[in-house]
Parts: C-alpha cells; structure tokens; sequence
C-alpha cells in the first residue's frame, strides 16, 4: 500500500486546498483552459469575421443602412459558428444623420478647418452661421467671459487634453454651457491624445432649459491655431455649415446568441459589446473587434464541444454610442429573469493587449476570479482589479447583476477612438486572439464554477 | 608675487592646451556662448515669426503665391533684425499644382480613399482613370506579376515601411517601374511609420523611357485594405481623378542675409533651411521651423553686438521640395569664389529636441567641432557626428565645401511630415529655442575660429 505523501504535501503547500476551503478553480480549469487558449491561438476565422465586419460593411451607426446590414449578417454568423437561440432583440434608436458639413475661417486668414459634427448635434440655418470666435480653455474661462463677451459668438473650447473624461465632458455638455450665454455655436477640441489633424466626433447632450446650438469637433491643430489667434487680439471669424438632422426613430435591435447551459440553461453569463459605431472610419477598435471578440469566444467553447453548467449568451448591444437603447431593451428583455443573470460582461475599450477583467464583485468573489485569472497569465491577461461596467450592462448592473469589463493596454484607444482611424489595421491579429481567449476562458468558467459571483455594492458606468 | 600654478595645473591636467597644440575652443568661446545660450532662451520673436509663417502664410509650394508672400516677408524680417546684404537671388522654379482630385473604391464595396497626389505627377485624362488594383509588397514582386498581370492595372505599392528611404524609394520610383509594364496608374502607400488616416505627399519623378502615368500617396490603412482585398481575390476596383498639371517655370528666389564678417568678409559661413514646402499643413516642421531657427540664431548674434572674423550668412532657399533649384541657383550666386566658402550648414530635419551636428569633415576638424560642441552639451545639443549635408547644399559639397546639418532628436519627424499635420503646434517652443541656441554657438563659433574646417573627403546629400 502507497501512501500519497508528496501530493498532499504539495496540496497544502499551495496554501489554497484545505478542508472546508472552496475547489480551487485554477486546477480546476486548468485543462480546459489550456485548450480554450490553444485554440484561440491557432484561430483565424475570428479575425476574418472582424475584417468582413470593417472592411465590407464599415462604419455603422444607428439608423444606418450598414448597421441593419451589420445585424442581418451577424444573425447568420452566430448561427454559422453553432449558436442557439439566435434572435434579434428589436429595439427603436435615435437616427441622426451628419448629411454635408464643413467650417471655414475667413479671418485673419482664410482656410478650412478639419471638423466633424458631434453626434445628435443640431445642423446651422440654411446658408450656415458665420461669427467671431471666442477660445477658452475651460468652463470657469467661460463663465469669466460672460454673456457680454460671448453673446453672438462662436465658443471654441481649446482646453489640455488631460485624459478622456475630460474631453467627453467638454465635447458632452459645452455647447448648452456655451448657449447659456448666448453663443450661437461651439467647436470642441477632439477628446485625443493624439494631433494628427484628424477630427474625433462623438455624442453631445442638450441640456433641455438652453437654447440647442450647432456643435462640432475640430482637430487639435485647429483648436490651437484659433487659441492663438484670439491670444493675438485677431480671434478668428469662421463660417460653419452643418447639415446634420435627426430624422424619425429607426428600428434596430441587439443581436444575442447561446450556448444554453446543461444544468441551470436558465442562468445566464452575458458577454458582448456594441454592434453601432460613428459615422466615421470601420468602428474597429469601437466596439467591432469586442464583439467579434466575444462571439470567438463561444464559437471555441462550441467547437471544443464544452458545455458550461450554465447558459453562455454573446449579445451585440445597439446603439451604444448614441441612445443606449440596446442596453435599455436588452435589460427589457431579461424581464423578471433579473436573478438569473449571472453576470454581465462588456467589452469597449478595444483589443489592444488584453491585460485582464475589471469585475465589480465583492472580496470573496475577487478570489474566485483572481483564480480564474491565473490560468490566463500565460498570455499576460490575468489581471484581476475593481471596476467593471460599461454603457450596455449599466441597466443590469443599476439592478444588481454583476458586472465586469475587459482590460486591454489601451496606448492608442484614444488616438483612433471616433475618427477616420479606426480601422481594421489598428487590431493586432495576435493581440485579438488573446482577447478571444481570454474572454473564452473567464467566461466560460465563471458560467460552469459551482459558485456564483457577488456584487460589489454599486455598480460601474462607463463613457461612451 | 603670486604665482599661478593650480589654473595652469588645470589647463594641464584637462590635456587639451599644450605647447603647439591649436587653442581650445571650448574655453575660447565658453563666454560668448553662455551669452548666446541665454539669449536664444529668453527669446521669443524667433517662434513668433515661426507662428506667422505658418499661420498667416501657410504652405508654400514653388510657383504658388503663398510662397511669394513667404519670400517677401522673409527679406522684411532680415532687414528687421538687423542682417545686412538682404537680397533675393533669383530663380525659376518647377510649377506643379495639384488641382482638384479624388480615388474612389468601386467594388468589393464603394467608398473614397483618402489619398494625395504625388508631387510632379501627371493628372489623369478628364473623367479619370478606372482599373483594378493589383497590390506588390515590393519591385520584386511587381517584376513577378509581370506585364500580363500588370497591364491595365492600377499597382499598389504597399510596402512594410522601415525607414523613410525606402518609403521613398516607391514614392519616387513606382510609377515608372509599374508604367514599363504597363500599368495606368500607382498608388503609394504614404512614407510614414504612422497610420492615422492622414495621406504624405512628396515628389516623384518620371524615367524618361517610360509612359508617364499618374501617382497618389494614399494612406496606410486604405494600402492594407486594398491588400487584404487583393490577398482575397476581390480586387479593389478603383476610380482615380487628378487634375494634377504641370505650368510654365515660374520666377522665385533664394532669400540671404549676413552679418559681415570684420577680418575676411570674403570667406563665407552660411546656415539655412528651404523655404518652399508641400501644398499641405503648414510646413512648421519642414522645413519652416529650420529656416525660422537659423534667421533667430543670426538675429541673436547681431542683437549682442557679435561680429565672427568671417561673413556669417543666413540663406532660405527655395524650391528644395520639387526641384533643387533653390540649390543650384545658390550654388551659381557662389559662382568662382567656392574657395571662400568656409562651411555651409543645412537644417532640414525639424526642429524637436536638438542633439547636435553631423559635420562631413575630416579627423582634425572634428576634433574642432567636438571642441565647440561641448559648449552646447548644457542644452543636451553637442553631440558631432559624421555626416551632414543637405539637398540644398549638396552642389556646394559636390564642389568640395565642408557640409554640416543639424540634427534633431527627429522622434516623429516623419508623422507629420508632407500631411496636413505639419502644423505649428508640432514644434515645441522650447525645442524650438534650443535649436536656435545651437546653431548660433555653431555657426559663430566656426565663422570666427582661426582653423578653417577641412572636408572629409565624400560629401552628403540628403532626401526631400
């Protein structure tokens, strides 16, 4: 008879298999996620997916013929890899259309400047609004200013790109701040990094006791080209025209798929991101190579012929950018299954260099994903921190389910972010596999561990 | 009587002054320096010229009217600080416009490309051109599809860029390579390591024994989309305009100025950059910044009531972008007193972080240059290398006179570089101040020095 001495010893070495303790989920998954990962690796129709999605569909905001289209072909995508319950969850989204738009400066000298509208801006009267500039770096400058100094002007908002927030906040709310006291106009300094003339749009917001004024991004260059001019006594007389116009609400819908669980198909893990970009480059960082990120993610779950305890569900959420309507009709959708969701995972901060999830769960649960978080420490996306959320699972999470986010290096999210550059190119093939295997890994376990996850108290927002 | 031996000790141990050793420089001229250091720090007339030339004058291609201003002002600015001698030396210049144009992707799907044409290309006949694309990664693979796969065809190049030269390279060459075979027209990806939607223009150049037909730039990312196209067996179908034509030679100039050397007037140092630039962005960083430096370095001089033992001269030539002939009509100007022409120093890699000069000369005067590169080692800018030259000077060292050029910390020179985004904001005022501190030790230092520099035998041209 041979007693098991040495791996038993090793066991209690590792400090983490005692009596009483919970299974530790690191060897538990470990095989199976060394098969996810490997397969993820070796995966190439994932990346062809997102070329198919950027290159031959391209941008795709809501109201859009080619978001329609985007919806259509990934119903037959998610069918194709083996998904069940496929269906669209139809939902109306807001239809702003840019149509033509462009900014002139007259003085001091005459040349374009490289704008884009913001998203859900009004257009200009016909023929277009021509007006001094005023230039200020932030809103108490504004305040400052006064009405005498910025009534009948338009308002440029050259502040110091400090992070995205800030930037979000200036493009969000300065045109209201800006009509208050009587502008007429706003140009908003792209939310980037990143000057290589190339104007980033995104949503703005009416507050509804101001006057709605036309609001457009202009490039970093062009802001400060006009900050100096107006630090030189000459402030620039520009000339915009925009054409932009809300049309009636579209119809759209969130696009979900399964793998249904085999003990509890009733439980649902949630993993996905949004289907709608801006109007502008292939939304390939934002949000296209999230979802088909997580889409992958199944397609390897399916194809290894894994079958979690519970249901494994990709959602395409809609009109993400500029409504949140999709994650309105998704959390519509769930109804009164709000206890059966298990956890909801989004992914929007692009597939750079996935460094690991962002979960909004309490200590205890910290642990188990922590556990989990090792298996993926051979591709360097293991990292486990607080946060976690995001725009499309705000509703979920606002009503307890737990919420979690994908951690890429994020370098250049911000340099393509909403622009002309945010193009297929801009997703490493490598990196994208590692997203994907991630996303298969942690998914997958959280949704067949015995143990269900905890919410933190609060939930996470996060910026469009 | 005191006796001073822990000065001469010093003097000895340093190993630099000994009995019939040349003086050294960096003591000779340690004060002169610190004064110009300091001057050139505290100054901020030198950045706002730089402002106006990019602001109020913008881009400046030879035979535009934009570059006439430039030149008119320029002599206005030399006069103002002071330089005498302030003249126009008269050339014709090419005169290339590029009128208006456009690439369109017709199949597998419709969308524009963002694309410019290459400076000195033909235009397309009226209607412009349509053809399949066929996509090399280099002049052998193109060699490969040979004429049966080539004909008829638009070729892309889409090159890996690794440096600028080889970008160039395409730039330069494509058209004539993929017109012997038949090709109607080249798009070439832009010579730039970052892609940010933002197309580089630059001139080409036909081979006199082959068809002339058109060239654009178009931007990294449209090259890679065209290239997965291609690599899928769906081709990009392309429509491409270019009114590009080209219009009689038209009258231009070198701009100079001097300070008067006060022993040997005769013997000439002269430092400058070109003032042509591409019809795009605002030629800040190419080549505005460079001649803006090299004009505030003289102003700085005079200004502190310097005057070298030699003619220090400052010279904006023009034409450097498409053409040379800037160069050449100095290199005439200079006609037969080429003996009397002691260096001559061309900045034309931008002004970011200075770090010193790569000088063409031979071991001696190295060690010379090394002498007075120490005084520039406060500003991290005297670090000599071997090198140097210039396109504008390059008929000079052709002609056996020392070249010099200033060289920058050149990081991302080439992002900006013939787009839009060669604007103002890419030089850093500091960086800015600092170039004009180096130049002005440099320059002076070897416009007074009793050695004169002795060239390396060999002497540097360098690219556009």
């Amino acid at each position: 008879m041979r007693i098991p001495v040495f791996p038993l010893l090793l066991v209690l070495a590792s400090g983490t298999v005692l009596a009483g303790d919970p299974p530790n989920l690191t060897e538990q998954y470990r095989d199976t996620a060394d098969k996810l990962i490997r397969a993820a690796m070796a995966d190439r129709d994932g990346y062809d997916r997102l070329a198919y999605l950027c290159y031959r569909i391209g941008n795709r905001l809501s109201g859009s013929v080619a978001l329609e289209r985007a919806i259509a072909w990934s119903v037959e995508q998610m069918k194709a890899v083996g998904l069940s319950n496929v269906r669209v969850i139809p939902t109306k989204v807001p239809h702003w259309v840019r149509n033509s738009e462009s900014a002139r400066m007259l003085t001091p000298i005459e040349k374009p400047l490289h704008m884009l509208g913001l998203g859900m801006s009004i257009g200009t009267p016909p023929g277009g609004i021509t007006a001094d500039t005023v230039v200020v770096s932030n809103f108490d400058e504004l305040a400052k200013l006064g009405r005498e100094k910025v009534q009948g002007k338009i308002v440029v908002y050259n502040y110091v790109f400090n992070n995205y927030g800030s930037g979000r906040n200036y493009r969000t709310n300065g045109a209201s701040r800006a009509a208050a006291l009587g502008a007429v106009a706003v140009l908003v300094r792209s939310a980037t990094p990143l000057a290589m003339q190339t104007p980033h749009t995104g949503a703005m917001e009416y507050d509804p006791d101001q006057p709605k004024i036309p609001a457009a991004a202009i490039t970093p260059e062009d802001s400060y080209m006009l900050a100096r001019f107006y630090a030189e006594g000459t402030p620039a007389r520009v000339h915009l025209e925009m054409g932009a116009e809300m049309l009636p609400d579209a119809d759209s819908g969130d696009v979900i798929g399964e793998i249904p669980g085999k003990e509890h198909p009733e439980e649902v893990v949630v993993i996905g991101g949004h289907i709608d970009s801006w109007d502008v480059g292939q939304g390939a960082q934002d949000d296209g190579a999230s979802i088909m990120a997580c889409l992958q993610a199944l397609a390897i779950v399916h194809q290894l012929g894994l079958q979690p305890r519970r249901t494994l569900r990709v959602a395409f959420w809609v009109n993400e950018e500029n409504g949140s309507r999709g994650g309105e009709a998704y959390r519509a959708f769930v109804a009164d299954q709000l206890k059966n969701q298990v956890m909801a995972l989004e992914m929007d901060g692009g597939a750079e260099t996935p460094r690991g999830f962002g979960a909004g769960v309490d200590e205890k649960s910290m642990d188990l994903l922590r556990q989990i978080g090792k298996l993926l420490d051979p591709i360097g996306a293991g990292e486990i921190t607080g946060g976690g959320g995001g725009e499309d699972i705000s509703p979920l999470l606002h009503d307890g389910v737990v919420g979690m986010s994908e951690r890429a290096a994020g370098t250049h999210y911000f340099d393509w972010h909403h622009s002309e550059a945010d193009t297929l190119d801009k997703v490493d093939p490598e990196d994208f596999r590692k997203s994907v295997a991630a996303l298969a890994v942690m998914s997958f376990a959280v949704a067949d561990m015995p143990a269900r996850l905890t919410a933190a108290s609060g939930g996470g927002r996060r910026g469009r």
